[in-house]
């Protein structure tokens, strides 16, 4: 959460002068999205009567070869009324453009404001409009494979070695209980989408029940559409720290997305693997960021064990979460 | 720069329900500030028709017993015209409110962006803008002494110790050279006004050549009236890393300060003095701030030999920057 570029008004009004916008107003750096930049831009207006914009201009993580997927999907969700920012192309009609190197898009400014305690009513919200999205995605024709996917979360835990057990004594065994399964028996034959993959509260913003905002695709990808149910329940329906359960909330999310788009039993039965998968995909980026992020940083470490109390939890549970019938 | 709480929406909903500026539409942390938290909010709207504000949460640094005089001030200017935010008081009439323990005010929102390399017309824009502030905040009821004068130099570097020569081996002497005639000779028989003491150009928010926006008045004190000056012309008129000055930008802005505001010959005499004090305030913040930040923090440390380079300037220039001729 950072702006780790510097551009001045300079910078700033010749980028804005490529795009049919107006006059540079404002720009505030703000503190979104970890892989990239990002501010908030007030021009004097474009043809459309828009003001306001967010300038993303993509730092790290990111590869520029997926930019086309991530940007053409905004655009094609937008253009389906799916509450998800478009892209502003420039004068050449290009969505992305270089500056210094970098690549940078200017998107649209959605209001809303991210929840930390919702209610079963914006659960629901939040389950529909994903759903929505995994509807109105069907005939989007990118495609993007999932990098974060179970042979991925082992070569990650992989590369922390040793120094697993130093985030937690038991992690090591916790990993080693449960990832052989999802190895094995990983439900791909279930029905595939593209997915947002990490669509937690801050990736969401609400006005009251409404959701005004799905933001920050770029884990966006074509994989289990349930999975990202699995993933988005896992985001939404805990207490921060993973040690409680909300199953009002978790109800109420799976009630609001099957009311867009039911699940089919194949799906539901595999629910409760792909939750303790979702929780296992935190586990494994969290574990990496935390070993390889210094102690003294000034960035904000997330604990691993969050997502392990979680898929202790789903292990547990077992099907009980995923049922229709109120627990 | 950086956003150091966490304020979810339900917090933020019920703070912005204490002012009489309609419902809460979107809060987006902004990087603006190093020693408050910042968030660029939108509202449906307040009587006087604004929907965005910059609220503001006093992290560190800042002396609660000062807020009085630093929101007190952006009140009083404001209210004399001079392009400064004013403060949004609260429906009991309070400037300021806590919330979990910190003291957030919420402040005007300003246009405007900040400026890397300025031209003379907006240098010139600046010193009238400077001059302006000097002469509104003369009848400005509220005190607060500086805590940044020459013996507190002094206590800065001493703290240093022996770390000052890794920063450059020749710093101990160039501070042993400069520091005594400002502690013997510093000339306090000037005039004394509110000075905004930081007037740096990331501080000033600018559409062309009009200044539409001082902010950030958290060094703001009583002091030497002209300092202010030697301040400003320290900030603006050399390139980032002081190695070159711009004399069209340093002219331009004591003209524009003249025009409202002329120096006094006792005033203009001492200016040479004064601006490499103003480069020596920012040599012992910046050293003392690059002995303290560990090296692989994630913020970005200022180099004091930025200013050790605009200290050797002025004191090989002597009165010619600060003459009324072109240079």
């Amino acid at each position: 959460m950072a702006v780790y570029t510097h551009l001045g008004a300079e910078d700033l009004e010749a980028l804005i002068a490529q795009y049919d916008v107006g006059q540079l107003v404002s720009a505030k750096g703000i503190a979104e999205g970890v892989s990239n930049s990002n501010w908030l831009i007030e021009t004097t207006g474009s043809p459309s009567a828009e003001t306001r914009f967010i300038l993303t201009m993509y730092e790290r993580r990111i590869d520029l070869d997926d930019l086309p997927f991530f940007l053409g999907l905004l655009d094609h969700l937008s253009a389906r009324a799916s509450p998800v920012p478009r892209t502003i192309h420039d004068r050449s009609g290009s969505a992305s453009r270089m500056v210094d190197g970098k690549a940078v898009a200017l998107i649209e400014f959605l209001p809303g404001v991210s929840i930390d305690n919702p209610t079963a009513a914006q659960a629901e919200a939040v389950g529909q409009a994903l759903a929505g999205i995994h509807l109105a995605s069907a005939d989007f024709a990118g495609t993007r494979p999932n990098s974060l996917r179970p042979a991925d979360w082992e070569d990650l835990f992989g590369s922390c070695g040793d120094k697993l057990a130093e985030i937690d004594p038991q992690l090591p065994a916790i990993i080693s209980r449960a990832l052989p399964p999802m190895l094995a028996s990983w439900p791909d034959h279930l029905p595939h989408s593209i997915i947002h993959a990490d669509l937690f509260p801050d990736n969401v913003l609400m006005l009251g029940k409404q959701v005004t905002g799905l933001i920050d695709f770029y884990f966006a990808c074509s994989d289990i559409t349930a999975y990202d149910l699995a993933v988005t329940h896992a985001a939404w329906c805990f207490d921060k720290g993973g040690r409680q359960f909300r199953p009002r909330i978790g109800q109420a999310l799976i009630a609001g997305y099957e009311a867009v788009r039911p699940l089919s039993n194949q799906e539901r039965a595999a629910m409760p693997l792909l939750a303790q998968g979702a929780a296992m995909r935190f586990i494994a980026t969290r574990a990496f960021d935390w070993i390889d992020t210094p102690h003294d940083a000034l960035v904000e470490r997330k604990d691993p064990m969050d997502f392990a109390r979680r898929l202790d939890f789903y292990a547990q549970a077992g099907p009980a979460p995923f049922t229709e019938a109120a627990p």
